[in-house]
């Protein structure tokens, strides 16, 4: 396993056990690390290398050669210490890519202190997402910027049966309609010409507040 | 408070909370329950109410009147059972729209089987997302459905200062150039002439293997 | 071991070991499973096959083809998430006939709004059989339906050495003397021309309160 | 309060509160006592009496007359040492009626061999009654002596729409029929006259063995 | 090893060490349990036969033939449940000569409620002792019935290099002096010729108050 | 409350409790320390003065004017460290006459390197002595020197109704008979005359072994 | 309390309390923080201000203006996490000079990632001080630098008597003698003509080993 | 390994484990023992001999021959009751040299009391010396005696590019120069004509509070 080309993930809870699944499947190696016996096990048979370990040991992690890998992944969840531990082993061990879950603030502060470079907060960002779907009748939310967001919605009744030109959505509401899907077949790209059914799924892309106002029309 | 309009939110973790505040930003009542007295006196000046109650005892939810509410979310993260107590108590009162978050798949099973109507899993979404991130030189990654998703992403080198029309994104790799954002502007929706600056950053869409591809050029 | 004629006992605290040996007794075959080492190894004489097994987890039910039986019974007791874990793999399994213990009305709540087809609760059950025999000369009780019970009581002095026509209990209690038992033989079934001996022991049936005054007389 | 009139349930898990409320309800007066502040508080309106207070020091219990009390029921269920405690305190003051639940079998013959003039176990005792019901088509079945049960069942099909003479249940299994239920109405005696309707529930009395042989017909 | 002749012990901590090694150099056979595997060790050379098993389980007793000896001590001190299981046990199997070790007032009474044939207080009879030689003079004391002692002192100054018959002891204190000990000898009985020296030490022996009495003499 | 007359006894467990009473019966003041709310409370009534304190800390032990003693016993039991932080600072304090309760060998080498005056094992004595009871027909049984034993036992059949001279019992056994004992009424100094009956009690004096010989004797 | 003058001291274990007072009696002003109310009540006559407060939350170190000193030592022990926490908020709030304790190798290289400007190691530094000590006849010993220490010594019995000067301590051991001190006298600075007498106490400064050597003269 | 010229060390945290490192690279042999086996097999390698036992029991002890050192170090640091208990058997052994590292005062005056020859206070000491630089200039400092410390400082401004004869160091703060050092090489030692340099590194020595007021020269 040539360590400069894959990804090590220590930590495989929830989303550490995500993020490695995702990356195999894209065919990148993962070298798994956890302490727990069980979940060792249990991602044996998925994942390229997994490894029972106490990753804060700095002779551990050095044979298991981790210290020559360039991307790294600090997944570990419930024990802040552990993952501050770690991080700060995987840092000193100069990885040029060290990304790391925070589950709080202070945790993510820390992280970046260390020399993590990249923190990621799973818990505080989903809630944002899936409180734009509580609120309304959005299917699905993404803000890719401050003030840059994409939002899956069902067709607007007023603009049902109309083509996208006559609907004039970004005169009206400043936003584009990125695709479109009819029930049971995939997304296509929206064009002027395209026409919304009522029961289609439509992708519009735009300022949050502009697309939270479109996600309320009936 | 009209609970009709309203949302509860029941356990204020890093999911919670951060829902629980973008719903409280974009104008929408909240109530927040939890156990941890620190917890509540945190958010007490950010919900518009927030309590320290037991959620799992139905007479103490009943005197909240959570019973009247028509939009519910149980974000109790790490105790399994005071998850499955709490979300079984809101559907006996029949609350039309509950939202649950689950930790691992057999608590999202249970919670589908009492009748929770959304399950979300913020682990391990996040888990998925982040793994493009860490693979490439995306900047961010979304996926809407199955096989459509949005990508965050640099200039590629050989786009550079040429039209998307020159360029011929949709041709070669199937995908639709959303939005383009030059450094220390806002983004603005790209058309067959916006030219992309090597400093620019582009959001296309389209199929799911075809934006990592499109990523992964340099 | 045939599945679809067998009974899959999880849990073998006293309920579940009382409940497991009785079936065996019965001439029905029994897969027991218990977490702990102790109670099978106790129980491997008595039951068909008893094995030691964490039932919350998908793939170990799956091994021991629970999956593959008709009837299951959840004893587990004290572990109210164990429970809960357990039973919504049987449903998810498609079980058409699971029992559950309930050691709350919570629990029982929870069992009933995944799909368990049966739920009951014997400490709940008990406390009242025995609260008839706390209060008065009754030596047994239950009640069958709501307003329909059963007593076993001592012959009351009034209508001792007289044969149950002469005393006239159905018109003046609206009760039937079901069986009679002298001591030292076998319940007999009583008719109009029993006599009762003063150490007689009677089993009557009617309504609730009219066998609890029936029993308090002397 | 008379205490020689009334009784103290000492324990008020599932058990005891089942008790208790079934004596309360036939106007028997109770003195509750529990080491849980909420156990008693959700009980205050329901009993008579209900104290908070440790039962295993005698002086507690003299303050609260428990000794002139002539009926006693220890129903402490999960502290093995709690429930020896009390009781032996119970038997000391000469209390002339003490009830004991038992957890288990050594938990029973230590109340006995303190001097416990009843025992109960009520996990052992539904765990047998529940398995007739596991295996056949018993709505319900009790055990009142050792060989004599009562089961309620539906009307087999061969005796449908004939009366009890015709299908002589005495003679054929041994077995008399005690009452009679029609859906949506209340049980009535049966008689030889009464015929059994496709539908009906009955009760039939007798060997336990032969109420097992009826209950398997179809 | 014939278990009639010989004495169980269940227990070894200070107590049954001490009494388990006294018996065996009296030459009594003592079969000693205890369920530390350490304690269980470092006994192993000084009994006869020394077995790690957990005294409170019936088979477990039966299998080490415990039931078949005459004399057994339970001697367990900080587990009051294992203490009351094991007794139990003892008592069921109709030793004839149980003894137990209390350790509180309620676990003495307990043991006797179930049957133990002795109960013994060591802390509580020590304590006693103890408080004798704290308050003054006597080198030791104890009490064989509830009021006659035996004290072991100095000869006070008022008595020494006279004969006992002349200092009279009997008569003035209702004394008898049992034993009198020179420095460097054994002790010998004392008679009415007995000269005490200053530094003797001098057993006597008498009502409770009048011992007292004597030790406050200088 | 004069210190210098008094004892302080810290720690009121059983033997604690049991010496601070017996002072007390004895006209002693006691100053009673120990950590437990109830444990002192419980005491309140019956020692001198009872505080609720940590003894471990040496200005709580000065604000109680504890260095001012002259006698001190730390009684303490189950918590070695406790009881050797506090033994310390009443070593530290000069008190002159301090006693300690040790739990082990290992307690009580401490207790005596530290400086404490007096080390009892009041576990490991009463198992030497009640190794006698056990073994034999003896009553009561207690060793005053390593070779001087009191025995209270029952008088031997050979014995009965003779006078000590006839039995000739210090000849025979070396023994002297101390006192006997009539049912119901006291003890009575034994003399030459004295003549034994077959159930009376009697009390012994001699060396250990030949008390034992003694004892056997039917 | 000027904050740029003074120090806050956070943890006022052994270290921190020694560090505080010492510089209280040195005249700087000290802030000392604790979480537990016990530590800060017996500290509390001692430094300027102490507080009881949980330091790793950064709203409760604003509101005692920590974030305003200039001068900051986190001098907890036991608790990693709490230390680390602290640890990243005063140097988030930019305090110039932070000194950090730590107990470990990895503590200490968490605390300077984060950016602590000195980390000490008191446990690993006295180690080897005591080493020393331990080996010879050095009565105290410091190594100032990687290779230069100084000693405190008997005088070796061969120079007892004669000038430094005649000893030639620098030519033979490239040592200097610093200073003497006589018994019952303070320290002087040792010349040329000092006469080392056979009790004095000497100290000298050199290299390493050279020190070693020279203390194991005799 | 002759034990009379080596070393015991009990207890391998940081503090016995810098001082048994530094002892070996002196060629002094040591035994380490610790009870955790990580700590065990991490010293392996260093020291002489390490082995995993547990240092309160006699008889470990004597089986690793530890009474026949005539050095020991008791080095446990978190666990009161182990330090004690082990140093009370080094002292009942007769080991000549026995240290103790203590972790608060009483602890200290225990070990005193036990009779161990050296107590030492780390966090204390340390906590002090570290006071010193945390107020000023100062780059360490060492207190040698109540009253003569050793501090190393930067040279202060006023005397730069002068002798030392010129600054009158001894005559103006009655301190003496021991060394100085130049950027990059080692200490020598300095003489009247030794010219400071402004980046110099200066060890003074003198009373306490003269280093003080010398080392707040800029």
């Amino acid at each position: 396993m040539a360590a400069n080309d894959s990804v090590v993930v220590i930590g495989l809870g929830r989303f550490g056990r995500s993020l490695a699944t995702e990356l195999v499947e894209e065919n990148t190696e993962v070298l798994g690390i956890d302490l727990d016996a069980d979940t060792v096990q249990s991602m044996s048979g998925v994942l390229t290398h997994v490894v029972r370990a106490d990753s804060t040991k700095e002779e551990v992690l050095r044979q298991l050669a981790v210290h020559e890998f360039t991307r790294a992944v600090v997944s570990i969840g419930t024990n802040l210490e552990a993952s501050i531990l770690t991080a700060s082993l995987l840092v000193s061990f100069g990885i040029p890519d060290v990304w790391g879950k925070a589950t709080s603030e202070a945790h993510g502060r820390i992280l970046s202190q260390l020399g993590v470079h990249h923190v990621v907060y799973p818990e505080h960002d989903m809630g944002q997402r899936v409180a734009h779907l509580v609120r309304g009748r959005m299917l699905d939310y993404i803000e890719f910027e401050d003030d840059f967001a994409l939002v899956k919605t069902r067709t607007p009744s007023e603009m049902a049966d109309r083509t996208l030109a006559e609907s004039a959505i970004r005169t009206r509401f400043g936003l584009t309609v990125v695709a479109v899907k009819r029930p049971g077949e995939g997304f296509t790209y929206a064009t002027a010409d395209t026409v919304l059914r009522p029961d289609d799924t439509v992708i519009v892309a735009g300022r949050t507040e502009q697309t939270e106002r479109f996600s309320e029309l009936h």
